[in-house]
């Protein structure tokens, strides 16, 4: 069981997951040694501070002494100068007599030296159960995580269909087969990501902002759109927002660049398709990997069927977040399209990890088996 | 909300959820004056007692006097000479000084009668709100409800699907997209059948039993295949169970007839299509017509995507009974095919009903907005 402690920095770092991208979602609460809460805090945006410095300021506000306090964190302290000093450092020269960490960070420039530090520091360091802490700060950092450990975004494909499975009129139409509530939860999921990736047809059919509107967030994601000819149209509403929008394409058209550029894009040149994806203009795996680097934890994927189906078949696709509605179209287009298996016992198995209503929808999230264990 | 005497009558009703098609699942529970139960009763098998008899004796195999007690029916007590005789005389004959019932029965043949002639015979007559049990007894009785008020069955349609929709890959094949648990749900709601619907094309392709395995059954529903020109073949596996099975066809062929006769089917002639749904080579509503004439309550359908999408089109299906795997399959046949909608917001729309597991797999069970309203 999570102490209670260790819930409420849980809590903290879950009410900043719209705000530290790309670092993780930490929370932070020290406690005195009569049990009082003396300071609380959470990671600012990329390049503020991380949750330890803001519990240690809290604190220091608040007028306590943290000298002898426990520190509750749910990440190991970093150890590193980056954007920031070294945390672990500064709970030590606080006078932190002991940390409670909930998991390790994957980070390898952290890996173990925040607590190694600390406890040459003098500080008690102890490491919770996965159960007592640690599971649950690595889920609400599932994307940060695979970034660090596989080097690659942890990839949640949006989807609304109805419950028979079509996304859209076999013409493509698909506005609206769900509702306000379930479009607004899309929303959430949005503002969480790191990025959100598309195709170029879905700019040229439907001509989407893809940003984030119906919840408040301090920060857009960025925009990735696969591009592999640059057909983007320079005056797309994806230009509109606030944020970077990144075009991978495999297009050498240096005037499509110029105008693309003068738009506010940034061109990314992505090698060709691998063989084995039949439908991918682009090396689906380069350019998780480019992703990876740019510090993408959690992308976002609103797209067709094709590029859907070719990250599927690229063994990319690790989340679904499918809203399903209650209508029946018959005949559409589905969520994944181009795959061909040749048995039905070669379709990729999912856990379901919830199925919820959100007005007359229903929201299902599910993970490609074995794609979390990393 | 509904009396605890009530809810007692509910629950014979619901354990004679297999036995008593094509008559309604009933049940009585008898009260003496001190509140004490002396007696109790569900609907036997077609032929057999109703409810209410079976009350009356088990309360006189007990001992007890029925004089001065009361009766609470989950449906109106009978009014007429059927296969047996009226309940509602066996009751006033019995003493019974009150009758408490849950709803009017929509059988032309009684409809108000019973209540009626229990007034006549000085037994007070308390008819139930809706939400005191009036509602739960139409529910276990809508194919019923159904049959005697729309002269056509109640239609719900089982389809096995992907969580993205696919019932089978592009070539046909399905078995098995959905686990045990959800196959043996699928067993118990073709036990509450009167009827089990399929197309020939399913009968060629996968030579089902479609009979009632994996639950414990006193009778087999009947089968229905549609087969406009008669090629089901005699020694298809639908003949092993010992049941009725209707072909319903356009064909003249006698040769074949008197084939499958002599395997046991019973052959009907049926008009061709109507214009307006242009997969079905049989008229769908002269169908249901018929089988409501024959008396099947509930229709349970397990069919390909063509016959499921002609239902549709033609506007008989009620109900959908889906069961969703935890897999992709990207491509593959819809539940409702050869549905050609102009506009997404033709799409019929569902009430959902319940979203439950069953081992790996889900079941949504969702109506046909206004189809429950007769």
């Amino acid at each position: 069981m999570t102490d209670q402690s260790m819930q409420s920095a849980l809590d903290l770092a879950a009410s900043a997951l719209f705000i530290t991208s790309p670092n993780p979602r930490v929370g932070c609460v020290l406690v005195a040694a009569d049990g009082q809460v003396i300071g609380q805090g959470h990671t600012q945006r990329a390049g503020g501070p991380h949750a330890e410095i803001m519990a240690l300021r809290d604190a220091a506000a608040r007028g306590h002494s943290t000298v002898g306090a426990t520190a509750y964190v749910t990440l190991e302290p970093c150890a590193h100068h980056g954007r920031t000093g070294p945390c672990c450092d500064a709970l030590a020269a606080a006078g932190v007599a002991k940390v409670v960490g909930a998991i390790t960070d994957p980070n390898p420039l952290v890996a173990g030296n925040g607590f190694g530090r600390l406890r040459a520091a003098g500080v008690e360091v102890v490491v919770c159960a996965p159960q007592d802490g640690g599971e649950a700060s690595r889920e609400l950092n599932i994307g940060f995580f695979s970034r660090m450990v596989r080097r690659q975004p942890w990839v949640r494909v949006k989807a609304a269909m109805s419950l028979d499975g079509a996304t859209a009129l076999p013409d493509g139409r698909s506005q609206w087969i769900t509702g306000e509530a379930a479009r607004a939860d899309g929303h959430f999921w949005r503002a969480r990501a790191c990025a959100i990736l598309t195709g170029v047809g879905t700019v040229l059919a439907d001509d989407p902002a893809l940003d984030v509107r119906y919840v408040d967030t301090p920060r857009q994601p960025r925009l990735v759109v696969l591009d592999s000819q640059l057909r983007t149209p320079p005056q797309a509403r994806i230009f509109a927002a606030e944020r970077e929008v990144l075009i991978y394409t495999r297009s050498e058209d240096s005037a499509r660049q110029a105008a693309l550029e003068a738009a506010g894009a940034t061109i990314v040149r992505l090698p060709g398709p691998v063989s084995t994806v039949p439908n991918a203009r682009i090396d689906l795996a380069a350019l998780m990997q480019d992703l990876g680097q740019r510090e993408v934890n959690e992308l976002h994927v609103e797209a067709g069927g094709i590029l859907n189906g070719a990250l599927l078949q690229a063994g990319l696709v690790d989340e679904c977040l499918f809203y399903l509605a209650p209508k029946l179209v018959g005949q559409g287009l589905p969520a994944f399209a181009g795959m061909a298996l040749q048995q039905l016992d070669q379709a990729p198995d999912l856990d379901i990890r919830s199925i919820e209503p959100f007005g007359a929808d229903f929201r299902v999230l599910a993970r490609v088996q074995g794609h979390a264990a990393f």
